[in-house]
């Protein structure tokens, strides 16, 4: 049986060769983008993409196709109303994300309270002072919105410094790692606990400008907030507007409303606002992790006995 | 019976109240640095120090001296020859740094890592790019020369975010939180598997030099070398030629030979060099921990059957 496997994920060359030599049954077909692919996309039975390239047409169009393997978990670009409709299966790469994220969110924590900009600067002058007063991460409360598998993992070193972890999420339920987990509509009531909180939500309705003016008043002056979860959770003008104004100390953004964020837009040169695009989750074993899920999934597709691993539903969209 | 208790050490306000309050029958005089400190010598029978401001005279003109409570851990400014001469008894606040300390290693290595100086440049210019190649800890080898209670807490947080811990002290016996322990004869046998070396090793004959040209010629072209223990440890002129050559790829100075670094010392602006001002310690527990450790001490000093907490064998020095 002739199976095309088509990606336009630009995967490494080791990991696309180790593809073909682990399914030497399948014909695969590597490109660096969908414009590439495109030529290959009709013929594409499975189709392997970080979930930002495909369009509704693009679905339409590829008739051959049964099976997608997003190699992200943040899969608001798919179309997913197109995907159902043709009962299309799709896996992602949930879980991936959590060791590099976890590690970005420690990082900015200590970053900001060891005062790394006034040290640096300090350096720069060779001026020797022991003044700058650095907090520990120890005995501080850390609240994370987003109590899922990437919070879990930020909870889990935290508590390793000795943070306090407090977690919320939709149903309020329990997750490891953390010391509290509550309803996210008990939010603004745990905000003024925080010295350091931390947004992983996802984009849905739910949770668009959930980080409004209301939130960010209810922060504590010398809190920092990080948000590496998705740009619709924050109200621009409002975080601007709040750390003018004190509360909270500083913020720094992974993820935006608009990606790249346009060079003229006013986070990039706020002195209380730190802006990386959107890098927390990369990682050199990003695309062999990936891989671990698709090989999984492969043996899956062709017969084997077991469940996928990260299986979708384009119904819910997660 | 009266007991003058003189500090040099320029304690907080509130933790000086805390120790009136605490002992009353004793009398405090608090000072802010051993000049303001010195009409009072001669009555001191308990001093309370960070160890650096005491001379042998000093001590000869402290008649009535019995207990140095020295607020730090590393001694090596201490003339400990006429203090052993006298019989006075010695504590310090040893352990209470490894916390801020752990912190501060881990900081420098997710810094490094995660190539934040090239992301913030990135920031300054207003430019989104993904491209610099950030590591993740996980799965990272950590060499530690100095496995101590220092040391430990280190590998302790290292181990939570994934690394192999490698630990070198003087005996190589087993310390917690490291994969492996060796002698420190073995240093340059296990330098070139490190991902991350860092020092923490004290002052001492012993060390003086311990990373020559030989030891970062040993070194990984990635690796990054850490020195947050005493400035004698490291050939300067050897490390700046090294890291020249490419080996290790970096290194992080938080002590030096000379402190503060004299202004015209080359490690300030080398582009491979940072240089932060003897801080990885500092933290604002820093005072009430040691107080703790005072506190405790005093209870014995007065008569209470337990032993004292950081008891230093002036004899030894440590």
């Amino acid at each position: 049986m002739f199976v095309a496997v088509v990606s336009s994920a630009g995967l490494r060359e080791d990991l696309a060769d180790d593809l073909k030599r682990r399914f030497p049954q399948e014909t695969f077909y590597f490109f660096r983008n969908i414009k590439e692919a495109a030529p290959y996309l009709g013929e594409a039975e499975i189709f392997i993409t970080y979930g930002e390239d495909l369009t509704g047409q693009d679905i339409k169009n590829m008739v051959s196709l049964r099976w997608i393997m997003v190699i992200s978990a943040g899969m608001d670009e798919m179309p997913f109303e197109e995907i159902a409709a043709r009962d299309i299966l799709v896996t992602n790469a949930k879980g991936i994300h959590a060791g590099p994220m976890a590690e970005y969110a420690v990082h900015r924590m200590l970053h900001y309270s060891r005062k790394t900009e006034v040290v640096q600067k300090q350096e720069q002058e060779h001026y020797w002072s022991r003044a700058p007063v650095m907090e520990e991460l120890r005995g501080k409360q850390l609240l994370i919105a987003g109590a899922g598998a990437i919070g879990s993992e930020t909870a889990r070193l935290a508590q390793a410094f000795g943070m306090h972890t407090i977690g919320v999420n939709a149903s309020g339920k329990h997750v490891d790692h953390f010391d509290q987990v509550y309803p996210v509509e008990d939010l603004l009531k745990h905000l003024p606990r925080a010295d350091f909180v931390i947004s992983v939500l996802p984009k849905m309705p739910e949770t668009d400008g959930l980080f409004s003016r209301a939130a960010f008043e209810k922060m504590q002056e010398h809190a920092l907030f990080i948000n590496m979860g998705r740009g619709n959770a924050v109200d621009d003008e409002a975080l601007i507007a709040a750390v003018d104004e004190g509360r909270p100390g500083s913020a720094v953004l992974d993820v935006f409303d608009t990606e790249p964020l346009p060079v003229e837009h006013p986070f990039w040169d706020h002195p209380k606002i730190t802006v990386t695009p959107h890098l927390s989750g990369i990682s050199p074993q990003y695309q062999p992790r990936s891989m671990d899920i698709f090989h999984w999934n492969m043996e899956v597709y062709r017969g084997g006995e077991e469940s996928y691993w990260n299986l979708v539903d384009p119904e819910k969209g997660y």
